[in-house]
Order: structure tokens, then sequence, then C-alpha cells
């Protein structure tokens, strides 16, 4: 599967969700609670990660930490889009750290 | 830019220091130290991350909400890795969740 | 104001309401629904503890702050006594840490 | 073991290191890295407390969650000092909303 275009996507969704109503969507009810709202639903999320993967070591299915952590990545793109930011934002800086980009994609992988 | 290739190259990336000495690499040392070492700080991130937030709506530049949520995202990144998981697990739930796709994208935009 | 048996008495609260019906008060519903749960609350209210410290440097009246510790403080009292511990074996630790007791208070406070 | 000044104590040695130089003790330390560094380890703190709990659930020592959660309760003090407040203030708060205090102590116990 293609999964590259699936974060633009999600961004493009969650900038269309700015106007809406707020109870129109569960996004736009999260921008219409704010920032700390927000904030509280990232910080949730990390808990139910950690959670998630305790239980892995101990048995559990990883669909649940796949779950949780789709929950986290989910609810910062959220908080980015509120700040006027994206994940485009975020992808560019671990490119910078790790001296990767699309471009050289071939390279790196040998 | 093209970003598309950002997550594929880092999560190559994290699966070649699998095999690296502890000391090596910073996450090299992670996988060594192990699940709860990784877990703690993917919250110390989240902490930093909800303090950059703050910090933005008071005035100060954006660069250290994007710096932190970068720092939350490959921390992640390591605990999938760690977990035999990857980003395209992520990218593949939040597709699943919000009927989106990169076949589909183009029909997405419209 | 004598504030010693504060944590004594919320103690016998949380005790007391091990047996109650879940639907019977807030402490009895977080019993029935189990570890996870509780700790989910405890992690929330470390996020708003630290939003809420964050507002107070901004200006905001520190009384947020006060509630959210220990709206902190209270669920974690609540995990101790879900995993049969309480706030005294929280204070004997302290104590041992710290090198004071009840008993040679007056001697620490020269 | 008479644990009612435990805390009285420790807000004592607080506020006797606030005047110490930076690197005399960790508290010191903390005071002089500031709020974000106080409300870090909060954070931190947590993380570990929900990994003991996680822990304990599969059989370990519940030492590891005692341990964790007087750390959390520390640096909440921590910052409560910082911020010239102190866990008076939050007794007061528990004891408000739950309706006791030292004065009807007795009598909430029948």
């Amino acid at each position: 599967m293609n999964n590259s275009e699936i974060l633009a996507q999600l961004t493009d969704i969650l900038e269309q969700r700015k106007g809406a109503a707020p109870d129109s969507s569960y996004v736009a009810s999260l921008y219409d609670k704010g920032l700390d709202a927000i904030l509280k639903k990232v910080g949730e999320e990390v808990t139910e990660t950690v959670m998630a993967a305790k239980d892995v070591v101990n048995g559990a299915d990883k669909d649940k930490l796949v779950y949780e952590v789709a929950d986290l990545w989910f609810h910062t793109m959220v908080l980015l889009a509120d700040q006027g930011l994206s994940s485009d934002d975020i992808l560019n800086e671990l490119a910078r750290r790790f001296g990767v980009s699309g471009h050289d994609e071939k390279a790196a992988r040998k």
C-alpha cells in the first residue's frame, strides 16, 4: 500500500473542518473547545499508549497499541492544525535531523 | 518539498540500528535500555509538547512546538520499532478511520 | 488549621466505598471500571496540572493549580486504595528518604 | 507510626532550600532550573507511576509503585513550593471537597 499521502489527506480534512459548526464533527468540537481541551486529549492518548505497550509485553494483542498511537498522532495533528501548523512541519523537522529527504531516498536505502 | 518518504526512511534507519552496539547511537541505547525507558521518553515528550503549546499562545515562537511534536513522533516510532511495528501500521489505521488512501487521494481532494 | 488527619480520613472514605455499588459514587464507579480507568484519570490530572501551572506564570489565579494538584493527589489515593495501599505508604516512603518522622519533628525544625 | 507531620516537615525542608546554592541539593537545582524543569519531572513521575501500576498487576512487587507515587507527590510539593503554595493548600482543598477536617475526625470515623 502507498501510505505516502495519508498524512497530507488527513491534513486537508483537518483544515476543512476549521470552518464547520462545533456540533458537526468531533474535530470541529475540539477546535471550538480550544487548546486546553486538545492538549488534554494528547495527554490522555499518551497514558493509553503507555498502558497498551505494557499490555503487549504481557501478552495482549498489538492492535491496541497501534490504535492508541494512531489516536496520539491524530490528536497531535489536531493540535498542529489548531496552531496553524501541520504534519509537514514535523516531517521537515525529522528530515532535517536525520539528514534524509524524499529526493535521496534511494541512496539512503543502499 | 516531497515529505512522502521521510517516515519510510526513518523507519529504515530505526530498523538498521536494531543490530547496533548500545553505545553506537541514541536509538541503539534506547533499544538496549528496553521498553520502559522508551515509554518514559514518550511520556516526557508529551509534557514538553503541552508546555510548548502553552508557551506559543503566550507569544513564544512556534519552532519549539514543532521541535517537541517531532520528538514525540520520533520516540513513538522508536516504540513501534521496538515492538515490531512501524509508522505504516499507524498510517494504515488512520487511513482506515478516515476512509482515505493513497490510491484515491485525488478524488478525496475534489 | 490542623491538616494532619485529612489524608487519614480520606483513606477511610476510600476504603468504605470499596464495597459500594458502582453507581453509588464516583469512587465506586472508578473501582468498578478498574485499574486502567484509574490510571487514565491520574494521567489526565497531570496534564491539567501542567497546564494550570503554565497559566499561573502567565497571570492566572493559583486556585486552579491547587484544584488540579488536589485532583492529582486524590486520584493517586484511589489508585493506592485499589492496589491495597494507602497514603500512609507514601508518607512512610517520604519520611524514610528525608530522614524525618512525626517523633523527631521538633528537632528537625530547629 | 505517626505520619501526620511528615508533609509539614517536608514543606519546611522545601522552604529552607529556596535560599540555597543550585548545586547544594537536588531541590535547589530544580528551583534554579525553573518551572518547566519541575513540571517535566512531575510528568515523568506519572509515566513511571502508570508503568509501575501495570507491573504490579502482572506480578511485580508493590514497592516500586509506592516509590513512584512518592516521587510524584514529592515533585508536586516542589512545584507547590516554587509557586508559593504548599501541601496545606492541597489538604485544605481535599478537606473542603470531602467535608472532613482535623476537628471532626472522630465523628467522621463513626
